[in-house]
């Protein structure tokens, strides 16, 4: 197979579908809500990137883009884990979708002449978009704020290597498939090892326990 | 009366507008507030469609879009319904906005050249796009996504027919109106009698009880 | 000192970016989570703005605007109130980018073409929608609609008074500091001595009791 960045693109799309028909799922939506918070999760990200890199929206350029969404309704219909376990699987699913997007999300804006840095945000921003706009849609406090693990920096070493390795002339489908590997598997053991970061403020302000 | 796209238009965005108001009314805002929320709503989808389409969105190329908005702040605040029936004008208004605005948004993405799926999507986006953002901004989980009844399902359906009739170059004022009606029937009558769709896990998952 | 427009507009997304990381911390986010909290409310109305103008995201294209964003983070984390008092704080810097906030956009809109009433609507926008994406990100009703204040209000004073100083040629950095302090203070009055306005329904429709 042939991994071009549509074919990774899709995949990702995919990924994160699941996750939003997943939650969608959870919150006792339809299947026409499945597939409109799956369509969202799966294409928002991507949506905003096209939106600030000045271009037609990939998702409205090519509506081959609702193509996963659709099936990610259909595999959450016909196969949804039970409602106990479905947390981790939405998890997996969105870490995968993290992965693919950090890297594909940086060689687009690098493609269009965006100078590196800009590129990782960009690539950034792809990748914490569209799970963003799930949580915020569904009307809960977003997965990517849970200070229990770490959820950006994954997202921000794979923008980084790909930006790194792109300016080296050394990118290719196998390449990306290697960096998104890290990155997954880099979200996926802080989610096992609870990995994380100091909190917002410094332990010496007394209590800042967090009022949800 | 000619039924000019810039009519159906702004009689769209003050539908909507006064779903946002009526829910700026519910939760204690002011007047201003009830502006504020009244033009999200109102302005919000198109807004988003004309970012992807690439224009300068009509609120702000053409500031007449804010007339609606302060109109249905003035309606509220002079002729709201009782607290306990305010839910029924609000879901009636959201569905008079939802049956002009897939036409109208479908129509402008196929006057500025794009192909008839992707301006169906658009002429969607229009439609689900204000009411998302009115229920988002305000911290609930969205009317779009309630089970009880179909709500994209007409919009889908009116943005379909649009795309349809305007191939074959049959689409006037009064076809509007026509598809309008229809749209704003089935969403209607959907409320009243309670259609609606299968659940997005099929039902040999077990306990999906929503978690709201 | 010169008050070059890039030096109001990073100070701006200073204060801003104070105001989400210490909604950050009290939300029990970690320092990546207030990093992106604190960009989310800096940068966001500024992004918004650029879009609907047209033009490359300052964010994006010069990313010198994530340096306030990652003060802000360090500054909280050193510097946080204690958690009883956050809030005053919180909103007292949520002013200053405010105050800042309606000038520069409104200025930015002119200086690209746009009429005076569209520029004040999106120096309205700069204002208002990095402290309604922080809210609403970070799942709390926007202190946008808090009504027992105004907060609008001033941000369109400080537009209009920029877009009529504008067109008579008087704009310099001075002048905008003497708008935005007046802002400032008049949204730190309305605070402290609970300046408001009507609520969305007339008096005379009984009950309106707001729900939270």
């Amino acid at each position: 197979m042939v991994l071009t960045p549509l074919i990774l693109d899709l995949i990702g799309v995919f990924f994160f579908a699941v996750s939003g028909s997943l939650l969608a799922a959870r919150r006792g939506f339809d299947i026409v809500g499945s597939l409109l918070l799956g369509s969202l999760t799966g294409l928002g990200g991507g949506v905003l990137r096209d939106l600030i890199l000045g271009v037609t929206p990939n998702a409205f350029a090519h509506p081959v883009y609702f193509l996963p969404p659709l099936l990610a309704v259909i595999a959450v219909y016909l196969f949804a884990p039970s409602v106990d376990s479905y947390k981790g699987t939405l998890l997996v699913f969105d870490a995968g979708g993290l992965a693919l997007f950090c890297i594909v999300g940086t060689l687009k804006a690098l493609d269009l002449g965006m100078p590196p840095v800009a590129a990782i945000l960009l690539g950034m921003t792809t990748a914490l978009g569209g799970g963003l706009m799930r949580d915020v849609v569904a009307n809960q406090v977003p997965t990517l704020f849970d200070p229990k693990d770490i959820y950006a920096i994954p997202a921000l070493l794979g923008a980084g290597l790909t930006a790194l390795f792109w300016q080296l002339g050394f990118v290719n489908g196998w390449f990306q498939l290697g960096v998104a590997t890290v990155v997954f598997t880099l979200r996926v053991l802080a989610m096992r090892f609870s990995w994380h970061v100091p909190k917002a403020v410094g332990p010496w302000h007394g209590n800042w326990a967090p009022r949800l």
